[in-house]
């Protein structure tokens, strides 16, 4: 949750080195590998057990898209060192996935490393690595989990007359990431109804159950503002890139993702405040409802006090007689007096109403 | 009210694709067309039924305005794509509203999307999109809702004498985004005032009232904020730009809606940390006053509670002679004194005054 | 104080229309005009009562300072703009007094914006707008109240040795920008002197009454600030500039004036820093002192309730003989123990001691 | 614990004077020196006393790692000084261990100052300047303390098919510079440990105990922070440099440190907004447990303090006989009443229920 | 305390004038003038009482040291305006002492204005403005007070074989420059001090005396804030220079006393961020001990305010017989039963524990 994925190697070990944090874990072996190739004509769809094993593209001819979903293990890795000649720095990178959001290039090919956020069944807020190695006519997309994200791109690849199958593998990327970016909103939409809904608990009734879920948001908030940022810089990056691979009317479409990234940091900042500003709130309803309670406490204490220190007064047991019997004319002759009884009633009414008014006047009732 | 307007095409959805979000809404097919024709010399206003039928202005001998008011329909916008040869990811912009501030170049064409907001009768702050389409000698002005704001521009247009008329459509263009910048002067004489009056209430008086009004002024500061620090870069970009459409002559007048963004932003900027400023004050004085209730409150306990005791004390019941009926001495003897009551009433006199005194030493009272 | 002046034309208003926002007000016709020709030899004082009736400066023989003083009409700027051929846009803004500080650049004019800020008879610190036209020999000064402010400038022309007399027109503009930046001194002043005294209350005695005072300092700190951010850019870009009517040896005096601003800047951010502070610590001993009065009311509760709990134990009446006259041994026999009374009393001594020793351990007395 | 270490030359000191701040101390005498000579065939280890005795580098033929372990005396230093014509003002740096990361170059020389984040055996986060010299064939290591942290580039280094044997020095200092990188990894791995048990704690349960602990965790990042965020800078530079000691193809490998760097940069200032949060909501779970607590005590009071009152009353001696024998018969005529008791107990209960409703509309309770 | 030293010309004055804000205060006419003349071989030290009758320096041969010690007036600096001809605004700048660092190029002079941060003998932090003016081969410094600063100058300038002798009038700049810049260590130890001894207090006991002491250490940072910063800027002006009194070899150490600085403001914003650390907590545990004494005062509230009604309750004096002599049924049979004296305590003792266990239920026991 605090985005720290733990899967980096230990200080010391020889960079580039592809040797994943818990080796021989479950995670080894299960590693999918879709391939499609696809010209405007043609669409083949064949599933491989081995990289090794996937027929490198003709250049030119057809795109290919090697889909690898689950999570990819060193010796599967190791076999694109082989094949695609790539720099184990990168491919170290793809294997441990708590990368930031970038983009390495390299000869002929580029790689890029982006987050996609999604939402759990029980309501949480993940982020899931995606790398993608992009050249002239391939794609590879490497995704550990969330395998079904990928669907609708493979649904609009079906029509031959769709502008993917009539373009080249920049294009495949730019919907890749278009999809990637895009995944945010309805994050942000969840968080927007999630925002409002604390907001509405905080002003106008018992905020005390919002607290913790205002919490949470913040949370998320920082969560996907950390996604984001980088994100926009990487775009920003391929937007004024130099590679062979990319066609230059790609650009009002990168120009596009751009554009989304910014309107989504844009609300994660305004949300971001907007939640602080719910806290601010919260906090100066509750010292003002304390503020309520102490006001009645000592109102009751301040008119009950004196009252029952009068009535004390006269419950005290005074003898009217010494102990060697004669009189004593000051031992509470209130109490003998014909109108003793009435006048302490009076006296409690004075100074109660007496009180009533002070609180009134001070505005404390 | 947080500035999401959930009109985003879900993710994988063909970029560029003209899909409303609710498709077949009550939304669609209510777009009214007015074009405005015009020279220095003659002037007409046409109103059309369908885009398709609007005849394309002659190059250079008029300036045409075509104002699409209410909200537009992806079919609208397919004509355009076909009329205007415009890109569809700007067309898709134009659709769903909820577009940052920014300007967009291609080939011939402008695309300027603002935000202009504005105050609901019941005195709530909203922020609608207006996007522009700007050519050599034609604007397309698409208004989602608030049509008559454009009215001040139509008037002036009547007059042969206008610069309005004198000018060609990059005038025209100004004269748009001078009217929406200004827009925001009045929202934030009313913020100013809300402000003085939150504040005044704050430091004079009850202030409880004043907390969920100035969270909300909070808000739509932040809301104004959002849509002015975009603005302001849009226009400095329009300002450092290089397109056949603008003139150089108006340079002043950009230069002139620049400082007007710039001069609210400070504003807001400003208003932003003066609210928070009241918000410190009212939480102290909430501490102020919470602090005067606790010393009453210990004030009159401190005084009350020991005298409580002592009559409490006398009041007790000790008897006198023990159960086997021998006198008991030590059984509340005070009780039979001949000065007995005069005495209790001394100490509890003393106890009070040099409680009194003591709180006075403490500043307390 | 919030530094919205409400002078704005509204929005749809044609951009340049010389309008004032409340025309025909009392504001109106009261310009005063003041002008100053000069060279090294002569200096010729001249009040004139209309714009067209001042001669235009010879070209290099003379330098010329027009002042207008008290608010300007629309009708005055007309003539401005038909005399010296001033882009209405420029006009507007020495209309509309509510202007950031700022620079325009026009063909052998610059105009310059800035904000005076003074303090009023009641301490109050306000700002006025003073907008510099400045050419190659002549300079005009619009002030709007304050008129006495350029008196020390008069007097200073006076002798025929000083350094304005032996200058030009860029030297006059110069004095001008000198004196408006240098009365921000004493208004830094004042506030430190402010600041010290409210810090000195809040440290060592009774803060309650520098909070409203406090909150004032910090709004002026923010107006002052507003105020001298954008001057000093301002600066900062007349000091990088190429106009044909300052020379060169103007540069070290420009560069103090800006070393004034950045000094400015420098102390009202530290003051601001320093106001959070004093309000830190105001907060914090507000919470301390209330800490202290719930310890005393806890203290003194924590021991009196208890012992007010026996002694109305002991105020019990329970009948040592039952209803049908049989005795009832259970009924309270301490009250006629021998002892009972003064074992009362150990009690009750008791639990105060054990109350005392324990509060004292936690350190609560 | 602040990141100020005291070892700083006394002001006036003449600069790049080699002079410990307490000289004599225990520090000196006690370097340790490993010299490792190899090439991609041969690798040899030896140990010297002095430096002066350590043969310089053949050039070319062969890389020289030489290693100083233990803090390094002034004397030391001298000798690096003649022998490999070092500035003195660098020396001064190695000597005075409280430097900020920076990178030196001097002619055929670079010199590299970095900090070593570790975790003590108690748990304490401690930082250990790491100094760098680095030439073409030769690199020198200076680390006071934690001598075994290179053990794993020296198990490495066994191997003559692993990549360090078969470069140069650049690669050398590059595998140092990853190795002291990549140790802020645990320590990271650590401190997210700490505000999960943290947050858990805060969010359900009682959080005192992690009051002291939160502080210290927000202190810690702020070591962590003041080490990465010079280190980036460092490698940007290092990146972006021009020396001869350097190949191209060591760029991926430092562009990876510095995507290490960036990446933890990026968690550290997640953490410290995660602290932040926590610490809100802690503050706000107090004020909210405060108020639960004077709640309680407000409903108590406000129902009990009545109901005292009233069964004081009735606990007054009021004599029903005047002193002189004549009846009075305002002397509490209730307590004769024949459902006098009866009537108090309803009287009490419906105070009692009235409070309660009371409560319950205000949700008190 | 607050950094104003109220050393302004008042608004309107000419620039350049030397006039001191209050003349013929006791500040004028007490400057020492001591100058220092050396070779590598020779050295002579004279003092002068008119800046007049210095003789100014033969080029080249030798390096002249004017040091001017204690506040000058500005009859003195009108003798350095004649001499050295320097510009009268930079004289102003040297009379009066606000200054922020900075440094000024004339001509064959360089200015540079900066802040020595000292410790007072009562402990308090001071700032003095040491002005120096560097030419060719002379340097004339400027110190209002603390003249036993340059003590370990002169003493190391004793020696012929000092670098200070070896050397021209640049190095005695840096040497100077040095000096003043590394006067922040001390301080900055003392800081260091302090707020460790203040993290302890408010960590472990009563916090109450930290918090004033907590205030001043906060000040203390911003005004050493206050000279850093701008002392960094300084610097790395002069690293980028092009002066002519300036070789390329000092570069070196101008670089030392940049990263010296930069070293400390580092240092100063930790502490900064450290010092707000501590507020935050002081303040937290200050609600903890209030929320402590709250809940000790609920709980003996909650417990003891019912049992004193209960015993109150038995206190009443309803009288068995009513006021005709017919007993009442209902008048407080209990006081009459066999067992009431004991039920009422078992009912007490019931009602303590359901309270006690209620609250440890709610863990506020």
């Amino acid at each position: 949750m605090t985005g720290f994925t733990k899967q980096y190697s230990p200080p010391g070990t020889s960079p580039g080195a592809l040797v994943r944090r818990d080796p021989g874990s479950a995670l080894d072996g299960q590693t999918q590998i879709e391939v499609v190739r696809y010209t405007q004509d043609e669409m083949r769809v064949d599933r491989y057990d081995e990289i090794a094993m996937v027929p490198m593209p003709d250049v030119q001819s057809e795109t290919v898209w090697i889909q690898m979903h689950g999570p990819v293990s060193p010796a599967v890795l190791e076999q694109f060192r082989t094949v695609l000649n790539i720099h184990s720095l990168a491919l170290e990178d793809i294997l441990n996935t708590g990368q930031r959001p970038k983009v390495d290039e390299y000869e002929g090919l580029t790689l890029v490393f982006l987050k996609l956020p999604w939402i759990t069944e029980t309501g949480e807020i993940k982020t899931s690595q995606v790398s993608l190695i992009v050249s002239n006519n391939m794609v590879v997309s490497f995704i550990p989990d969330h395998d079904e994200l990928f669907e609708p791109l493979r649904a609009r690849m079906q029509s031959p007359s769709s502008r993917l199958r009539q373009s080249d593998s920049s294009y495949l990327f730019h919907a890749l990431l278009d999809l990637i970016v895009d995944h945010a909103f309805p994050i942000l939409e969840r968080l927007d109804d999630d925002i409002q809904s604390i907001e509405e608990t905080v002003m106008n009734s018992d905020p005390n159950s919002a607290l913790n879920q205002l919490h949470t948001v913040r949370r998320e908030l920082l969560v996907l503002r950390k996604v984001l940022w980088p994100q926009r810089e990487l775009i920003g990056r391929l937007i004024s890139r130099e590679n062979d691979w990319v066609g230059k009317d790609l650009d009002p479409y990168l120009k596009d993702c751009y554009d989304h990234t910014v309107q989504m940091i844009d609300l994660v900042e305004t949300y971001r405040e907007i939640a602080g500003g719910i806290f601010d709130l919260y906090l100066s309803k509750e010292s003002k409802r304390m503020n309520e309670s102490v006001r009645v406490l000592t109102v009751i204490a301040t008119i009950f006090m004196p009252l029952t220190f009068i009535v004390g007064v006269y419950g005290m047991n005074f003898s009217a007689v010494a102990s060697d019997g004669t009189p004593i004319p000051w031992a509470m002759p209130e109490l003998h007096w014909s109108f003793g009884y009435p006048l302490v009633w009076l006296l409690m009414i004075g100074i109660t109403v007496g009180m009533i008014v002070f609180f009134k006047r001070k505005r404390w009732l």
